[in-house]
C-alpha cells in the first residue's frame, strides 16, 4: 500500500507558492465577476492559481485525476473515481479576498511613520483577512491527506490519515468539549439567497443562538472555519451549500485532530452532498444534527452550479 | 486648546503591554464566569489587564476619570462628564479568547515537526483569532482619540481627531464603495438571547443579506470588525447592544479614515445608547439605517447591564 507522502510533499510546495501568488495578488487591483449567483464571486486569481496548482502536480503525476473549483465552475465534470484525485480550491473565502483596502493610495499617504516600531507589511494587508489555499487527496474515494495554506498570515495545516494534523509543525488536537452550552459554533452562508433558503439558513442560525451555546460566527471561510474546529479553537462547524474542494482537504486535518465529519443527517459524510457537520466530540456533532433542517444544494457530482 | 499627544503616547505604550499579558493570558487555563447573561463571559484575565490599564493611567493623570467594562460590571457607575475620561475594554472578544485548545498538552506532542520551515510561535495562538485591547479617550463628551491592540497578530490602530488613522504605521482608508450590492457587512450578536430578541437580530440580518449584498460576517469581537471599516476590508458595520468601551477608540479610528460612525436612527452617534451603525460612505450607513428595525439594550449610562 502506497502511503502518498512523496505527493504529500508536492502539495505543501505548491500549496505555499499559491498561497504566496494569493498573497501578493490581495494587494492589486482585481476584476470580480460572478458565477452561479451575483454573490458566487470569482477573481482572475482564483482561475490563475487553480491553473498553478492542476498544472504542476498533473506533470508531476500524469495519472491523476484532478477535481478544481474553478474547472468545474467552466464545466468540467466533477466526479470522484476510484484513481487518485486531487480536490482543489485555490482561493477559499473569494468574497473576503475581493474586500480591501487600495494599497497604492496608503503608499502615497504613508508620510506620518506613526508608532510604528518596527516595518511591518502586515500593515499592508487588509483583505479581509480568512484566505486559504486547500487541496486534499483521495485514492479509492477515501481521503488520504489534506494540507490547508492560510494566505493572509502563512499558517499551514497538513494532515496524513494515521499520522495526526499540524499545524506549522505542532501537533493539532480538537476541543473536547461535550457540553453544547459551552460551544462555539462556526457556520457559512451559502450563495443562494432566496427567501425560501433564507429561512431555513436563519431558522438553522436561531437554533444554535438559542441552545444556548457561547456564540455563532461566520467568517466567510468554510476551509479555516474547518481549521478552527481542527485546532480546537472552536468546537462545531455544519454547513449546506459548501462544495467538495472546501471539505476535502479539512475533513482529513480534523479527523486526525480528533474530531468527526459527518453528513447533516448524522451519517457517514458524502464529500459530494454539499453539506457537513464537523465538530470535536461527537456529542456536540449529534446534537448539531438533530437540530438542522436541511438546504437542498444539489450535489457536486450532478449539479455543479449548486442551484438545481 | 490641548492636543492630548502625551496622552495618545502613554495610551500606545499601556495598550501593547496590556495586549501582550492577554496574549500570553490565551495560552493558560481560564476561570470563565458569567456576567449579565450565561453567554456574558468574563475571566480573570478581564480584570488584570483592566486593573493594569486603569491603575498605569490613574497614576499618571491623577485628575482623569474612567470608564471600564469590568468596573462597571462591578457596580461602578458609567457616566461620561466633560472631564478628561479614558474609556477602556481590556479584551474585546471575550468568548473568543476562552475558546482555544490546551497548549500545554500539544507541546507534549509536538515530536514530529512536520513540514514546519521555521520554528513559529504563532503555531500557539489557538484562540479563536479575534481578541483587542480598546482605550478610547474624550474630553468634553467629545472623541479625542483611540487606540486598538489587536492581541492575537500585534496589529496596532491609532487615531487622533484631526490627524488620520494609522495600523501599524500605514494610514487607513475606508472604502469608498457606494453600492450595497457590493457591500461587505459585519455584526455582532448582542448578548441577549431571549426569543424576541433573537426574532429582531436575524430579521435584520436577513435584510442585509437579501439586499443582496456580498454577505454578512460575525467575527466576535466589536472592536476588531470597526477596524475592518477603518480599513476598508468591510464596508459597513451595525449593532444593537455593544457598549460605550467597544466603539469609544473605533469610533475616532472610522472617522479619521474618512468613514461614519452614526447612531441606528441615522442621528449623532451617542456614545451610551448601546448602538452604532459604521460604514465607509454615508451612502451604505443610510440604507442600513432604513432596514434596521431596533434592539432595546437599555442606556450604558442608566443600566449597566444591559438588560432593562
Amino acid at each position: 500500500m502506497e502511503d502518498w507522502s512523496e505527493c504529500l510533499d508536492v502539495a505543501v510546495q505548491i500549496a505555499r507558492r499559491a498561497g504566496q501568488v494569493v498573497a501578493c495578488a490581495a494587494q492589486q487591483e482585481k476584476r470580480v465577476s460572478s458565477k452561479s449567483t451575483p454573490t458566487d464571486l470569482v477573481t482572475e486569481t482564483d482561475h490563475q492559481v487553480e491553473e498553478l496548482i492542476i498544472s504542476t502536480l498533473r506533470h508531476r503525476f500524469p495519472s491523476h485525476r484532478f477535481i478544481g473549483e474553478e474547472s468545474s465552475a467552466a464545466g468540467v465534470k466533477c466526479e470522484l473515481t476510484d484513481s487518485p484525485t486531487w480536490i482543489i480550491d485555490p482561493i477559499d473565502g473569494t468574497c473576503n479576498f475581493v474586500h480591501r483596502y487600495d494599497l497604492r493610495l496608503h503608499v502615497l499617504f504613508m508620510v506620518t511613520q506613526m508608532y510604528s516600531s518596527v516595518p511591518n507589511t502586515r500593515s499592508f494587508s487588509h483583505s479581509f483577512p480568512m484566505v486559504a489555499v486547500s487541496i486534499g487527496f483521495a485514492v479509492r474515494k477515501e481521503l488520504e491527506f489534506g494540507v490547508i495554506y492560510h494566505c493572509s498570515d502563512g499558517t499551514l495545516y497538513t494532515a496524513r490519515r494515521g499520522h495526526g494534523a499540524f499545524c506549522n509543525g505542532a501537533r493539532l488536537q480538537v476541543s473536547r468539549e461535550r457540553d453544547v452550552s459551552k460551544a462555539l459554533i462556526l457556520t457559512e452562508i451559502g450563495a443562494k439567497r432566496d427567501p425560501a433558503t433564507l429561512d431555513i439558513f436563519l431558522g438553522n442560525m436561531r437554533k444554535m443562538l438559542s441552545a444556548p451555546t457561547h456564540g455563532v460566527r461566520i467568517i466567510g471561510s468554510s476551509t479555516l472555519a474547518l481549521c478552527h474546529i481542527a485546532s480546537g479553537a472552536a468546537e462545531a462547524y455544519y454547513q449546506y451549500g459548501l462544495h467538495c474542494w472546501d471539505i476535502a482537504a479539512a475533513a482529513v486535518i480534523i479527523r486526525e485532530a480528533g474530531g468527526c465529519v459527518i453528513d447533516t443527517s448524522g451519517g457517514a459524510l458524502d464529500l459530494m452532498s454539499r453539506r457537513v457537520v464537523a465538530a470535536g466530540t461527537r456529542e456536540i456533532a449529534d446534537y448539531i444534527v438533530k437540530q438542522l433542517q436541511p438546504i437542498n444544494y444539489g450535489r457536486d457530482d450532478s449539479d455543479p452550479d449548486g442551484l438545481a
